[in-house]
């Protein structure tokens, strides 16, 4: 599939780096390598699953081993991926707030905690509308490609916003969790973890850029693209830029996949 | 101006939330009152300054009161802001180092810390590198259409970094700065400053959703776009998708442009 006509060299040589960020947020890798305990507990640990899973979520359909499968198996990936990381932000806030309760601790009073308490809502909400709107085949082709902008931002900004949380979350433990020697020492712990939160920033940049690129596309949305732009610029500004370029590939769809699935 | 034709409904209702959020993060206005002592620092008000000023650089072009002026003015006017940026997060570096340094308080052992060195250190590449390539009449056009992608991208994308780097620090700062009662106790000073660390959430998003609509566009911009989809789906995939829908509109200009420029 790496010799595919519509597939960059930019497309054909980074999947070697994404395999590499794979493998390094492993949450059975890795990462359980992690020397601080606090950063072991059950919490973070799936909090790199729904990262993990999110991020995958996200580029899916434009890893090039996916491009032979269908379109509608692909949304159904994509969706489950996405429950799968909403399933995992359920639990790692559960585990939160027992922690908290068992160690006397109030709940949700930090930045971290509301951000991270709005993300998983809003995620939560996206699912919904993401299932309602391109998985049910009765919902109106024309409300599809309306909200598909808003559908592609706003996955792009909770997957960024949920990494923010993330490394607010990293800050805290350390303060809260190194004690001897404290993590305004540098122990090697906190250098390590530093490390870590470095791979995660440069995992989310892969990944959005990865979801912003054309060279990433799948070829059959790339060819639906040229043709869409080619009918005018009066289409193109109707639909929104993000229907044909800041799409994650996750929903869009072209009108004839569209009719194909809705005559089933 | 927002009567335009080539402007909908999102670019003209939008500039009133606009206004509202850079009320918000004014540094002599409402931040200044924030009731936590450590957060009135100086390192914190130039950081607001930064954050403020990158985030106006992105959107400048995409203003519809500047769509009237010249394109090379609004390169002028987004290189000085973007400069301005600068200055002020070098300000808030060497402001948090003297903190530092005179609270005997290690450097750069925090994860907000080296992220923060590490954002401040690309803002300048990205500065240099984008002086040298949109404002030096003798760069060749290939190279801007080469760059821009990648121009925009790490331009969104330092943005939101700063933000990140900001949250993790007002975490550090409520954790450190309030003792008696403590963050956790959660007294009104942690929710009012909770509350703007949300603000600077809502105002990320708002700049990135402008930054990133096809409707915000300065008008000849949109033409050009439409010109240049137009031409059919080879040229597009070889100038990436940024070149005409991800830009910050920072530099991206028409062919048009860069030759009336260059024969100046």
């Amino acid at each position: 599939m790496l010799e595919n006509s519509c597939c960059s060299s930019d497309a054909s040589s980074s999947p070697w780096l994404l395999i590499f960020f794979f493998s390094l947020t492993d949450g059975d890798g890795e990462f359980e390598a992690v020397p601080v305990r606090s950063l072991r507990c059950r919490s973070c640990r799936v909090c790199r699953h729904n990262i993990r899973a999110e991020g995958t979520a996200i580029i899916v359909y434009r890893l090039p081993w996916t491009w032979q499968c269908s379109k509608l198996m692909m949304k159904f990936i994509h969706a489950g991926l996405n429950l799968t990381a909403f399933i995992f932000a359920i639990i790692a806030m559960v585990a939160v707030f027992d922690f908290h309760n068992s160690a006397k601790i109030p709940n949700m009073y930090s930045l971290h905690s509301w951000l991270g308490l709005m993300a998983v809502i809003l995620y939560g909400l996206q699912l919904v509308l993401g299932v309602g709107l391109y998985l049910i085949p009765v919902t109106p082709v024309s409300w599809r490609a309306a909200c598909m902008p808003i559908h592609v931002y706003s996955g792009l900004f909770l997957f960024t916003s949920i990494i923010a949380v993330a490394l607010m979350g990293i800050t805290e433990k350390l303060i809260f969790g190194l004690t001897n020697p404290k993590y305004k020492d540098s122990p090697p712990e906190a250098i390590f973890v530093n490390v870590l939160g470095l791979l995660l920033v440069v995992f989310g940049a892969l990944i959005l850029w990865i979801a912003t690129r054309a060279s990433w596309k799948r070829p059959s949305d790339q060819i639906a693209h040229s043709l869409h732009t080619n009918r005018g610029g009066e289409d193109n500004s109707k639909a929104g830029p993000a229907m044909s370029e800041l799409e994650d590939g996750a929903s869009c769809e072209t009108d004839g996949d569209v009719r194909k699935r809705n005559s089933k």
